[in-house]
């Protein structure tokens, strides 16, 4: 049952990894698109926009509290990784 | 174009939320069992198994720093909200 349960939290675990690669794949894209136009990377209003529609999306048991916190971490992960692979 | 990897991204965010969520609730079937027959539900030598595990299965972009910091994180959160919803 414990050796079951784990195999299920490993499998998930890696679900979250793979699905934070594609994150920062799409972002590294929408970034490299945006500033071959002149238009700014960083989008406050976005950020506000997708935390309101995950809060909605959001079934739980995730507390709202705990995805603020998740989703903020998030975004500030993937600003430093794609800065750092995008550095010379 | 920005519109369309707009959508890739709040998709991707919503399957991330998704699996913290399952991942919640294993962790906190985990618990129970483990309460249930006095063993100690923090196992530091699990943990370290586990991000060496991730670590070996990240294909990248995501830094193993990055990984690091991504799991730290995601290791507190779950304490933390396992913790809450099984108040009194």
């Amino acid at each position: 049952m414990i050796r079951q349960l784990r195999e299920q939290i490993s499998d998930t675990d890696r679900s979250i990894v793979e699905a934070i690669n594609t994150r920062l794949k799409l972002v590294a894209r929408l970034k490299r698109y945006k500033e071959e136009r002149g238009l700014d990377f960083v989008d406050p209003e976005r950020e506000e926009w997708m935390l309101s529609y995950l809060l909605r999306a959001n079934r739980g048991p995730l507390s709202a509290e705990g995805l603020r916190e998740l989703f903020t971490e998030i975004l500030d992960l993937t600003k430093r990784e794609v800065g750092r692979s995008q550095a010379p």
